[in-house]
């Protein structure tokens, strides 16, 4: 299991290619503070901030720890956090309009640079910086075809962990044990702000409670302060059990979920997992440059409804969520995003986790999911494991 | 393992002593956003924002879900978000200054509320925040101590998951899964811009690597992208092993460390292990309402130096932390901090986790940790295992 560093021209491109957004916006430079944000531009994550002028050098200013960052930073100019007063003299007079990610920046932060910085416009770039993000270079395709690889192992491997009558926690506690094992790296980062995610192992009713995560199934977990993922109760004969995890391995998220079960399923819910996966297979027949998102959503969303399963498709009880798939790489919630309202069209290299659910109330959700890139020929599943139940 | 909800009156009396300090401040209310305030103040939470004004009833204004807010909120007026064009008629033209906790808020939702309640002032009440949630309630210091049993619990059985030259992340991964297997929550909350944290498995010379998480050790980790915690490195005979865990139940968070070892430990970390037990305990003997943080911080210090050990404590190589215990409960960072700088006095029922630690480069880390109640009689210790090194 080798460890990747990240190659120095991988560095160079996304700088090369933030450098032409930020001059094409006419933005002079761009201050980054948020961790995963400065490891994509430095190979680092450690405690820092990362400047990067509309053209020249960047310069990563690191309070912690220098002599780690030292070791991994691919940026030239990688220096100890100067004091407040030095702070600004090496921002020459000529950079009027600083850009930062506001999406995840807090205010006491920005307080704190607008402070040191007076004078200059400071401006939103969280959307730049998230298009950027989006497309994935070959070298991080490869990374997101491991992770996809060896996600797909531990799923392979659930049927040893699921024991009749055992707890929703004791199945999560044994998966995330093997996923531990197999190297997967653990903190699953989402950018939106207040969401909380390890991986979801959820079953019978409880899968259909609804919740505050942004996607289509929270769970009911163990208490108000944890409301989501497995609960302490145990799991029935003919529950469908969902497994929804992430695999982390060099920074590089695959996603997907499996239904299995302990004996057998209600012919309904079995009929649904079939329309979802027919949903999937016809999106990811789709997944090529130029189509557009929103097209991709009203398609699923117009099979869900011929099938007879609208109010069931991606939740139920009107607090359904408005979209079938999302894009992730370091983070869980990439663009693009399968919803209404995002007309951009796919460009090759993004990465897309299709997942196609539906929810009934007080018996249990069934549905799909599998990560791909956006290739020419059609989504490259990245996940490889078959998508049927699995009869435990 | 039954699952506590929150009596009313912990969130009346919460709510009461907040509204009294906004307006001994001369704020006319607060609004929250961050889900772990809401949770504080409502005993959910769901996807919302909380408006607590200096005087009168609260209003919960829930996103996602409401049905599940509905069942949790022990706020009277739960509703659903509502628009931008509703929301400003919400807030009277009374109320002129508007309290938010700027340490967590990102400045994309300041602007959102900014721009739709236009023409107030708005006060960073971070400070304010984070001192009452400091005070535990005794409901809350009952919470505390069946976390702490819980998870001293889960260390005891750490000699049966120690197998001769495993891999760090084998270790963590039969920690972990004991864990969740006792009802631990699992995600670990800290409210700092940028720090992750599961929970550290270290040992050796990994152990001694400088990183950027907010404690004196951070671990060497599997790659750049995740530099913490555990490594897929094997555990070498005679290395000491860090076991560094929180343990959440209700949401309520116990965090301890012991020392481990498979064979024997050289005598000169023998002897630091010995002092990092001696100055945990002179301080436990003082966490009394009124000792001042700082003293028990330079009192630390000092016991260190006479050991002469003042160049690893706490880590080294001029990267050292500055603070020898912290606040803990919803999250692992709350107040006090027993640093520098923090001149206040201790307050009779505040949870704090004391952690000594040495660090010797090449060696590995050793030292203790343990979370306490401040009492008149000293230290009330919640984590209730013996603070011995265990040969394993």
């Amino acid at each position: 299991m080798s460890i990747m560093q990240i190659p120095s021209i991988e560095v160079e491109q996304r700088i090369s290619l933030l450098q032409s957004r930020l001059q094409g916006d006419g933005i002079d430079g761009a201050l980054f503070v948020y961790p995963v944000d400065i490891f994509y531009f430095t190979g680092t994550r450690q405690n820092s901030s990362l400047w990067v002028p509309a053209s020249g050098a960047p310069m990563l200013l690191v309070r912690r720890s220098f002599s780690r960052a030292q070791t991994e930073s691919l940026i030239a100019d990688t220096r100890p956090f100067p004091s407040g007063r030095e702070l600004p003299s090496l921002f020459s007079a000529g950079i009027r309009r600083i850009g930062f990610t506001f999406d995840v920046m807090p205010v006491q932060y920005y307080t704190y640079y607008a402070g040191l910085l007076a004078g200059r416009e400071f401006i939103d770039i969280s959307r730049m910086n998230r298009e950027l993000r989006s497309v994935k270079s070959p070298w991080e395709r490869e990374r997101l075809r491991v992770s996809g690889k060896r996600l797909a192992g531990v799923f392979a491997e659930v049927p040893q962990v699921i024991e009749r009558g055992m707890r929703e926690t004791d199945l999560a506690a044994g998966v995330e044990y093997r996923l531990k094992k197999a190297g997967s790296e653990g903190n699953v980062r989402a950018r939106s702000f207040g969401q909380e995610m390890i991986g979801l192992t959820t079953s019978g009713y409880r899968a259909a409670v609804q919740g505050g995560f942004d996607g289509p199934v929270t769970g009911k977990g163990i208490s108000p302060a944890s409301p989501y993922g497995p609960s302490l109760e145990p799991i029935q004969e003919g529950e469908p059990i969902m497994l929804d995890y992430a695999g982390i391995w060099d920074g590089y998220l695959a996603d997907m979920s499996r239904i299995f079960v302990v004996g057998d399923m209600s012919p309904a819910l079995k009929k649904a997992f079939a329309v979802a996966c027919d949903i999937q297979d016809r999106l990811a027949d789709n997944l090529r440059p130029g189509a557009l998102c929103e097209d991709l959503y009203l398609t699923a969303v117009g099979m869900a409804k011929r099938a007879g399963l609208a109010g069931n498709f991606m939740g139920c009880s009107g607090e359904q969520v408005r979209f079938v798939g999302h894009g992730l790489g370091l983070e869980l919630d990439e663009f693009p995003v399968l919803a209404k309202g995002f007309t951009e069209g796919l460009k090759e290299g993004q990465a897309i986790a299709l997942e196609p659910k539906f929810m009934f109330p007080g018996q249990g959700v069934v549905g799909i999911e599998n990560t791909y890139l956006v290739t020419a020929a059609g989504g490259e599943k990245l996940t490889i494991l078959a998508d049927d139940i699995v009869y435990a």
